[in-house]
């Protein structure tokens, strides 16, 4: 049995410009390890929960020490193994190569379910790393905002002609993910009612300021989202409860919302998602003792949950699965429908990802947030064309509080990465950055991730399920130099759901870095091209012509 | 539809030292792709088809012209990627980097079966790479004679006092891996009786000197095993039936082998397996029109297959699973005991593992035997008190046919297979050798396959399924400089049932290649003694002290 709890303490990542480890490309995972674990950031870091139901970012205590003091002593020509959260290895490589090399919560095939995983899990060999949480570039909730704020502006866009005001989004779970929703909702101009059953995730988005306002009653909430929306103020209210309650009750009730989502960790039915009519203290005694009853309940519930979100969907309310997988399970429980209303990426992101545009983020390894204000510069300097961007980095500025070391995300796509990190590792050469900055990005992004249910939901060629692409965009990445490469499985939809691949790279300010930067910002978004230009999108094909890559895609 | 057919040509590999291609890293991958195809070497090159059911080298013919076009002017700072089959783009990488990158048959573990992966082959979308088929280091029949070789020696040590004079070895098919089965077990001193219901792989086994003798009845077989063994000679015979028919048969007559296995294609019941009371011809039509109702007649015929061989082993025969499934297809039909007699690795080969030895192999890209005897030589005078060793090399010269490229193989492990690397390497570059060599191993190694009915069945701590291992593999691959790196799925076993890593690396005599090789052949197989030093195994501990690794295994 693995004992979480063993050894845990408060970590926080160094900052300043004084080295632990031999250099910046093994300080920089050092730092980001520390940093995904810092109170701050990471949702339940006393068991290395960092988010996403039990997305961790190292097995165990211990393992997390032996990772440091791993790192501290890598060298510049070696290279360390971390398999499910725990290093196993060191090996000469090169330059060139990237440090660390991860692979967490990879099952074969047939084996690949959540009893399989829990059972390995328990034993203590395996960690379920999500996807940034493993693979140590998640940077608070700041990382999903942008992406949740996209998808709102592009879904207000289609149904309500580019104008939210006075209109209401409702949601479920105000977690890791989950709580960049009503801060998202706000920005996009709309007001948000999430349903959140631990009063903590309610308090945590409050203090953060992701969240206005709190209820405990669904009366209370409707009558602040009736009065804000009346008022055309863009405000946002956290209400404590289960999902699988409300939802079905206001639809009893005739209440009829603008838009209807759900971020809950459906995707994983033992620690995600608490069951309809259990208190907060059953649920979490009962995952220890006894896994398979709350799986029972919380896929029971899931059914009634995705049951609301089609009755909305069939009255014309603009209903969509927020990744995380609630409509396989309600679909595994006999909902057959459960499929009828679509996931966000076929119904707002495509588009974005056929060009390689994505959740690409950097975080400023010195700790000084005028790092990230210089860089937020940059990119308006360097983007001087894109208003969208410019916008979203003023009002990222000035409602997003960082977490742990300052960070930026900023979806843009092929072309344009490079130039940010070359500039960024410039701007580090000549002193104007205190420390040296990493980048990287989420591995929901345009190349590196095969998930049915969600990214590569509906591909036009019928390819979702095909993960060759993200393996080989792993490979790729290694081949080019990423500072550290990571292969996961079962992220954000669960065991036997996905694949996918994570990067970061440093950039030190020195020549060898401009060089990687220089590859692997060209060569990670370019595989997202070229998997969407192979699956037959004419965006992707148009953007693989223009920016001249060699993909053969004449057949 | 892909027409498989289209374009069809005769292909051999170019041989001598003029290039095609810009450089021997290039060239390489060129002339052992052209050598999967040869007729001399693959099953069924018109339909691209190597070994192994249908384990492909190209997706079609198109696109091995497109492989072979693109490698023709592929840069040294340049990579090309290879999904299922398909060049998909070319990109910037750098020296050290690997020339080809390459994911096969790889699908999201929820729909990772053979229904939904036929149904993606049939639209074009995919390719089964088996191991060395799609990773192109195939090299011919020969590639499996050592392995089931050291398989049956290691069987007569536990079993008959080392001794296999007299015995005789029962088994089914004589396909691409098969086929060795004869020839192993008369080098291994035991006569053998090989089940294969196709004329042609008869044949093509005696023209290649692989089997002795053909029977077309079960009397005529048997009067010659009874002969043999009574005069205490090894030899063997192919006897034209199906193994459903002639293993229960055998049990009826109460006649008991000394060893009984298989080999047929089990892993693939729509391909791989001729069911039980049909014609040939029947098969390969009904394999088009209907092949839900071929797979329900093998799977069937599976069933009966392996009860056969669950009666041998309840009758104290030694009975082993080689790897192709069958077991587990049986068990899905109903047969709870399918699992009682074991599979080979765990059986006999893991001792090996523990100490990264497993199918290493070379091929003389110049075309000429010399250079494999040259080799073989090098080999005896580097290894000068592997007495097991040099009798294999001897018994190989005399008795193997080059299928193709000639190629050896030759079980060693961790710190031997570097040193040959770089005697090779020397050689070349001193013009010893007329061509540079390509050095690789099967994905059935110690560190590059998770495949828990298999190579990963039984694994001490309980880790069989967990493939993270292999993933890592091809990542350290990769970033060590292995010339070609592959990620497959569904090797050996069938859709869902393994992961595994390929990895070759050329010795073209420079310094750059010596560098690599160094590394490549160090971490691959330190990979594999790293993977079972972590499950417990005490011999892989102690190796991975008497080399000196860094594994960080105190806990
Ligand atoms: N769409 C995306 O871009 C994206 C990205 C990352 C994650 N996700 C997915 O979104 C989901 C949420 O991620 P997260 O990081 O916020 O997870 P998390 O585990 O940190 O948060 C989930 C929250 O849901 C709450 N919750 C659970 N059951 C509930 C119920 N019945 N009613 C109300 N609240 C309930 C929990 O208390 C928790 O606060 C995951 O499934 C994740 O995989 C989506
Ligand atoms: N143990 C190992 O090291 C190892 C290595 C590679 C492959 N394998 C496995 O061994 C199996 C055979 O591989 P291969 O490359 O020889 O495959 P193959 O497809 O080339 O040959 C299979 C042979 O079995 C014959 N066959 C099919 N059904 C039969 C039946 N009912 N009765 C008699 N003969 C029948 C076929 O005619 C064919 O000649 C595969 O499942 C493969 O995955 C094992």
């Amino acid at each position: 049995m693995t004992d979480r709890l063993a050894n845990r303490r408060e970590v926080k990542a160094p900052t300043g410009s004084e080295l632990n480890c031999l250099s910046w490309t093994t300080e920089a995972p050092f730092r980001m390890l520390h940093n995904n674990l810092d109170r701050e950031v990471a949702e339940n870091p006393d068991e290395l929960v960092v988010y996403g139901g039990i997305g961790r970012a190292a097995r165990t205590w211990a393992d997390f020490d032996r990772i440091s003091t791993a790192l501290k002593t890598l060298r510049e020509d070696q290279t360390l193994l971390v398999q499910s959260g725990r290093p196993v290895g060191v090996f000469e490589t090169h330059k060139d190569a990237p440090r660390v090399l991860i692979a967490n919560s990879n099952l074969v095939p047939h084996w690949a379910t959540w009893e399989k995983f829990n059972e390995l899990d328990r034993k203590g060999l395996m960690m379920y790393g999500q996807m940034t949480a493993g693979s140590w570039i998640y940077i608070g909730t700041q990382g999903i905002v942008q992406g949740t704020y996209e998808t709102f502006v592009e879904a207000g866009r289609r149904h309500y002609s580019g104008d939210l005001k006075g209109r209401w989004i409702l949601t479920g779970g105000l977690g890791g993910m989950g709580g960049a929703q009503p801060l998202a909702a706000v920005m996009a101009g709309a007001c948000c009612l999430a349903v959140e059953c631990n009063p903590d995730s309610i308090d945590f988005r409050l203090r953060t300021r992701y969240l206005d306002e709190k209820a405990e009653t669904l009366d209370e909430a409707l009558e602040m989202i009736e009065r804000w929306t009346k008022a055309g103020e863009a405000k946002s209210v956290g209400l404590l409860g289960n999902a699988a309650d409300i939802f079905p009750e206001l639809v009893k009730r005739g209440v009829k919302p603008d838009i209807v989502t759900d971020q809950t960790s459906a995707h994983d039915p033992v620690n995600g998602y608490l069951p309809l009519g259990w208190t907060m203290a059953e649920w979490r005694t009962k995952r220890e003792t006894d896994p398979k009853a709350v799986e029972k309940a919380a896929r029971a519930s899931m059914k009634i949950h995705v049951q609301a979100m089609l009755d909305f969907w069939n009255a014309d309310v603009p209903t969509l699965d927020y990744g995380n997988n609630i409509r396989q399970m309600a679909f595994e429980e006999g909902l057959e429908k459960a499929f009828d209303f679509p996931g966000f990426v076929p119904a707002y992101i495509r588009p974005l990802f056929c060009r390689g545009v994505g959740p690409f983020r950097w975080a400023a390894l010195s700790g000084d947030p005028e790092d990230i204000y210089r860089t937020d510069e940059k990119v308006k300097e360097l983007l001087p064309d894109n208003a969208h961007l410019h916008n979203w980095l003023d009002m990222a500025r000035a409602r997003i509080s960082f977490q742990g070391l300052p960070a930026r995300i900023c979806w843009v796509g092929l072309g344009d990465r490079h130039r940010l990190g070359l500039a960024f590792n410039e701007m580090v050469a000549n002193g104007e950055l205190k420390a040296p900055v990493v980048i990287g990005r989420d591995h929901l992004d345009s190349g590196s991730v095969a998930s049915p249910n969600r990214e590569t939901e509906a591909m036009k060629d019928g390819s979702d399920a095909v993960s060759d692409w993200p393996l080989l965009n792993a490979l790729l990445n290694t081949a080019s130099g990423a500072t550290w490469v990571s292969l996961h499985h079962g992220g954000g939809v669960g065991m036997g759901f996905s694949q996918h691949a994570g990067m970061v790279i440093v950039a030190d300010g020195t020549e060898d870095a401009a060089r990687r930067l220089k590859r692997v910002l060209w060569n990670d978004p370019a595989s997202g091209v070229m998997r969407h230009a192979h699956a037959g999108y004419d965006d992707a094909v148009a953007c693989a012509q223009e920016m001249g890559l060699e993909l053969g895609l004449s057949k």
